[in-house]
């Protein structure tokens, strides 16, 4: 009894991530390969544009891109508010710099002030979304301007949380790290050479200083991204709880993943006809 | 010979647009449904916030939103650019006025500016396009605002022909006229009681002045929706030309349609794992 026991914990330990385990060079030259498929020969781009926040997704966006596109196909950029904090700047420095990318700094102060002037009293909430949204707009701009084709950066756990402004992290047309948990993300980011000071600080949206994902979430990366990935396998969250995960955890990851899966899809419009789009209206291709 | 050609060219002709007709009475009534069923029920708001153009589409939306939720519970935004022509505040005032709804107006001209001042040599696409995308911006923010939740104003037409900003106009999470024509929006328009000089005057995104839909498009509406009608039924370019739309009009229109796709799809996110969002994680109801 005893023995099986042991087994058994050993084959469902919550502290087991072998369900997040990748094959680092394998994984990196899958994604060079979409990128160079998405970016050049379906959209017949040449270039990508990468918000850099000095974070660890944007800065394996980058490092991704820079190698599917060559680095001077890559234009990095940075785009501070006035609150932004400076070491979030001084990382993306390093990403433009260790890869020898093209980059610009555009600060988002006077724009998203020019709008919030009308509304003081906006929360931080609030002044995060249109920071966010507004960091979207600059994108779209120049990738107009450069030809370029913007390249998303929202990884798998926050998709699934639905820790994103809509329209905004989410919006750039192609993504090469959306199938990735946040732990999987930092995998491939150490492999791809990103500076380890940018992979290993706590991840931020550095909307508010001093925030974090983790304390936005009351729960680490490490449990949540093993969470998620037993709760996608269809396993129930009572399933879980036999593995050893805590309960309090499990409704937490789960509370989430169901509040938001309207982030995760297109508008609702109405439908009329029998040629409505989307749903009836569908090509297997879509560009 | 001749009768029977006669008869051919009455059944198929481009002039009979009876592929367009819609009841005025049933459509109305569903479409108040649901935005009953999508705001109330689904979503749990009590109000909605509609951005007021002076234009026909987003008239008819706050009409029917007025009449789903009651005027009280619809929140009219104006935005106008510095630039935005008198007549669409005024058109948009005249809706605020026969519906009875709270309205406000947030002038758009400093947040825009305060990016396009880093680049001015913006040409008039890329500042509609930012026009546009702040517009969606100040619609969320005044939804976290209002507790109201953003409805969107797109038609079909316009949807197929891909004459919108992405993540702009199409981007609230619902919308009563996207599965309409253009000319069908006039029809219900006109029945909902939309004042006739908003109803009447030519389309137009009012980014630059004296632009119009249909000369950007090189079509009318009332052709280029029954060309669409019968392609989205699937039938061929020769077939249409067979029925006795002009050639070239068919080449515009399915150009167009055929070369906007992507503008109706989600992003294209690497597929790394068998639970990825979207493809293999999906649930039947996404809210």
């Amino acid at each position: 009894m005893r023995r099986l026991e042991v087994v058994r914990q050993k084959d469902f330990s919550p502290e087991d991530s072998a369900i997040l385990k990748i094959n680092p060079p394998l994984v990196a030259g899958w994604l060079v390969d979409f990128l160079r498929d998405e970016i050049i020969r379906r959209r017949g781009f040449q270039k990508a544009v990468v918000g850099l926040s000095g974070g660890v997704d944007s800065s394996l966006t980058a490092f991704l891109c820079a190698r599917a596109l060559g680095p001077e196909n890559v234009v990095g950029v940075r785009m501070p508010y006035r609150t932004s904090s400076r070491e979030s700047l001084d990382h993306a420095a390093l990403v433009v710099e260790a890869l020898g990318i093209p980059s610009l700094t555009i600060d988002i102060s006077d724009a998203v002030d020019g709008y919030l002037r009308h509304d003081p009293g906006a929360d931080g909430r609030r002044r995060g979304n249109v920071m966010a949204r507004m960091r979207m707009i600059i994108l779209f701009d120049q990738s107009a301007k450069h030809r370029a084709l913007p390249v998303g950066t929202g990884n798998k756990t926050e998709r699934l949380f639905g820790y994103f402004t809509w329209h905004a992290d989410d919006s750039p047309p192609v993504n090469p790290l959306g199938d990735l948990f946040k732990t999987q993300v930092w995998a491939l980011a150490r492999h791809m050479g990103v500076p380890e000071v940018i992979v290993s600080k706590p991840a931020s949206a550095d909307l508010v200083a001093g925030q974090t994902d983790e304390g936005d979430f009351g729960i680490l990366y490490e449990k949540a991204d093993r969470i998620l990935a037993q709760l996608l396998k269809g396993y129930s969250p009572q399933r879980l709880a036999d593995m050893g995960f805590e309960p309090s955890d499990i409704a937490l990851v789960k509370g989430r993943l169901d509040s938001t899966h309207w982030k995760r899809h297109l508008p609702t419009v109405a439908m009329l006809s029998s040629t409505s789009i989307e749903d009836y209206y569908l090509r297997p291709v879509d560009y």
